[in-house]
């Protein structure tokens, strides 16, 4: 699909982020089912649910633009997710597994981050300002994430430490 | 290859990153061809030097490490270099190339961001505190570099804009 205009860009964008977050749908429940401790199986749960809402914004933004939700396959994600799957099988010792867990997650927020952050300055630039305050909400999620993902990687390191 | 200990992750994941900036500066060339305005060119070709002292820094953790250098295939960075190869094929117009060219960029800055800050975290729980020194370097310069494409990026779409 040709890009001609910095609106075919913000839509092609669009696309690539939705199909980014589908993608990490699919991919969460494995993540969660490997996580050996409580506190990140319940965070990643939790984003699971806010990644569906984070979908559903990413659709009301499609409808503002009159155009029928489409993601497009976002290779980025795709390698994120064989390098995170890859991972989890590498490793075979319970007390790192976690650590290797948010280390990869945290690639994948990261992903996020910078793409809404993009979206969110094309949007305003764009005048979309309510498309742009969506975005906000999904990029503040992330960030959250983010930042709570930090905080259980420092006490896995320091229980995995000292075991 | 098994990964039994946090040591054992932390030398996965610097093979990674390894491969991860190998790979981006082969990529970089492409792009920096591609960039219409000096400002982004220039940019670019100083991270591309960056880049390079990137490796060498790398290169001198993992022999702190008694280990030699080895690059892993970076799934994830092999999947951001392809979107970002994808997306300048599919921009026909010179002024959306720049803002597109710029997003690609900040994608593989925060995935770099991202591991560095894991590997650094990580160095330092195993006392490794001269490699989390040099790993600290690179990601000064990442995120040094992120901010500057931001800048880049902003007068770039005012400039689209008002085209």
């Amino acid at each position: 699909m040709p890009i001609n205009t910095m609106n075919d860009l913000f839509v092609a964008t669009l696309k690539d982020i939705y199909g980014a977050e589908k993608a990490i749908l699919k991919a969460m429940p494995a993540m969660v089912r490997k996580a050996r401790t409580g506190e990140l199986k319940s965070a990643l749960e939790t984003h699971k649910e806010e990644t569906e809402g984070q979908i559903e914004r990413l659709e009301q933004v499609f409808e503002m633009l009159d155009l029928s939700p489409r993601a497009k396959k976002c290779e980025a994600m795709e390698g994120i997710i064989r390098e995170a799957k890859e991972n989890m099988q590498e490793i075979e010792e319970d007390e790192v597994l976690d650590s290797g867990i948010i280390g990869s997650a945290q690639t994948v927020e990261h992903y996020e981050i910078c793409r809404y952050g993009t979206l969110i300055e094309w949007a305003k630039d764009l005048g979309l300002d309510e498309a742009a305050s969506l975005l906000g909400q999904n990029l503040a999620q992330e960030k959250k994430t983010d930042e709570l993902l930090t905080k259980i990687a420092r006490s896995t390191m320091h229980h995995s430490a000292a075991a």
